[in-house]
């Protein structure tokens, strides 16, 4: 007997975690709540990166290599832009730009973007419920020496290189938590939260007004996946980011920003000896292979997660 | 000495006019005002198709065969729109749909239409002014026994089916002429009315307040080219749409919705039996061959009607 799960995830490191889940476990038991903060509006289209990631990496058509995007995309429209002087460092490929383009079209006739997602799922063939966090426009501002950045302009225009001097999630307040999110909590039998970055991946998702209440207050095994391994971030910027906010870079640093949420954290096992100090958190610390470097690293880590559900055959 | 040259134009048989001009005279000396009643807001993105048909023609992108859109090009983007249940009756390329995102990202930011295409069109070395009739946004709809339509809707969705009850250009009273419109009208020794739809084409153009008056007041010498030939249309609905409204679908019948705004009126030479019908409406009519079936009758054409201002050796 296979346990709900309900993953909390952000894109390219919870996209792993999802994968490994949606092969190892029956799908339709699977609901998958997607950060939402870095979504951000080009052009007049709608980017939505996260609820991309996942969806294009549960249906296969994710570019393996660089871990988002489409595989065999092309980049003729925003080549175009380019040459005529338009935003150029969001690449945006042409497959890519006809999701904005559907979804754009579908806000505009006042659909809600969790609707709207359900029919890009469906019409896709993902088989697990892909939620965003919320239906309600929030988004993740950095400010920086250089002024307050959108999340994308900082992580991509400014390679994450200015320094971070706080965080807010713009329209957070009047947020509600998206049709099927807080169910979807409840009926978990397990609730993970995927080694996304804490900060502007999992913290947009737990800072929707309802969503940490219900996860407080909820009866499933709840158990996170450290993100840093060795002390580092294996990708992206949430090691330097956690440090320039103040916060201790390490598994215990992390688990801090999780304390009455999670029942178990995992980290690696190169981090074993992080342990005690996460468990002075009030949560068991399991270490763990947690690097996914390949499908095989993937299915195993969602295994063992699967396996401590309640009820789970050992 | 070659005349300083106003063209009036239309999409794909405007701009067959306007690339016999580009090629036989000074192309600094040129301008061309489009028309925009036929603008259409899609997915979040502005779709300019006479502009955009002028640009690429001009620019040497346009697909000959088809006689709009960019030669090469490719429709991953709209094919994905369409496979997400989105709207796919109106047919985008990629790279023209760089140049949409490109103009919304700067209609956004507050630009006007008009200066977009400038910095378009220096983008991609375009050596005569391409203004658009106004930077308001005017829409043509056109009413059908099934209700009021987006040209567009009528012309590409319902391929120019239904019967027309009537037509509006919508924001018409509100919309002035963009800048360099009225001041190139008024430069102009020779004004021109390109072979284009006169209902749907010419006419938003010369309904602009205060364009009309221009060209009425003009002492350039003013020619226009029917775009009927042996009593029907080239290409496109010109002829259904003029008897659908009343009119008399004939050279003479298009020359009267511009009595008292031409000098002289081309019609072709199969067309000369209809010259004393077109003179008694008080312009010259001149009988030549106006088909534009390839590069050379296009600068045939060009080359006659610049060899009608007033100065130019004969």
């Amino acid at each position: 007997m296979s346990p709900r799960v309900c993953l909390l995830s952000g894109g390219v490191g919870g996209s792993k975690l999802a994968w490994g889940l949606y092969q190892v476990m029956p799908r339709t038991d699977l609901t998958i709540i997607a950060n939402t903060g870095d979504d951000i509006d080009m052009f007049g289209l709608r980017v939505c990166p996260d609820l991309d990631i996942l969806l294009y990496t549960l249906t296969g058509r994710v570019d393996q290599d660089k871990g988002w995007g489409i595989r065999g995309e092309t980049f003729r429209a925003l080549e175009r832009v380019r040459a005529l002087g338009g935003t150029g460092w969001f690449n945006l490929g042409d497959v890519d730009i006809g999701l904005h383009l559907a979804r754009r079209e579908r806000l505009l006739a006042g659909d809600a973007l969790g609707r709207i997602m359900a029919a890009v799922a469906a019409a896709d063939g993902l088989a697990c419920r892909l939620l965003p966090m919320s239906d309600d426009p929030v988004t993740t501002r950095v400010q920086t020496p250089q002024g307050e950045l959108h999340l994308q302009e900082y992580l991509i225009r400014e390679r994450a290189e200015p320094r971070v001097q706080g965080l807010r999630f713009a329209g957070i307040e009047a947020a509600r938590p998206a049709p099927g999110v807080l169910e979807a909590l409840a009926e978990a039998e397990l609730i993970l939260f995927a080694p996304s970055n804490p900060l502007i991946s999992i913290g947009p998702i737990l800072a929707v007004p309802g969503v940490r209440e219900a996860i407080a207050g909820s009866a499933a095994r709840r158990i996170g996946v450290c993100p840093l391994v060795g002390g580092a971030s294996l990708k992206g910027p949430t090691d330097r980011m956690l440090a320039d906010l103040g916060h201790e870079v390490s598994p215990a640093g992390v688990a801090r920003l999780y304390a009455g949420l999670l029942d178990e954290y995992v980290v690696d096992t190169q981090d074993a000896a992080a342990q005690a100090s996460v468990e002075a958190l009030g949560m068991r610390c399991l270490a763990w292979p947690t690097v996914m470097h390949d499908d095989a690293t993937k299915m195993a880590l969602a295994r063992a997660l699967l396996a401590r559900a309640p009820g789970a055959a050992a």
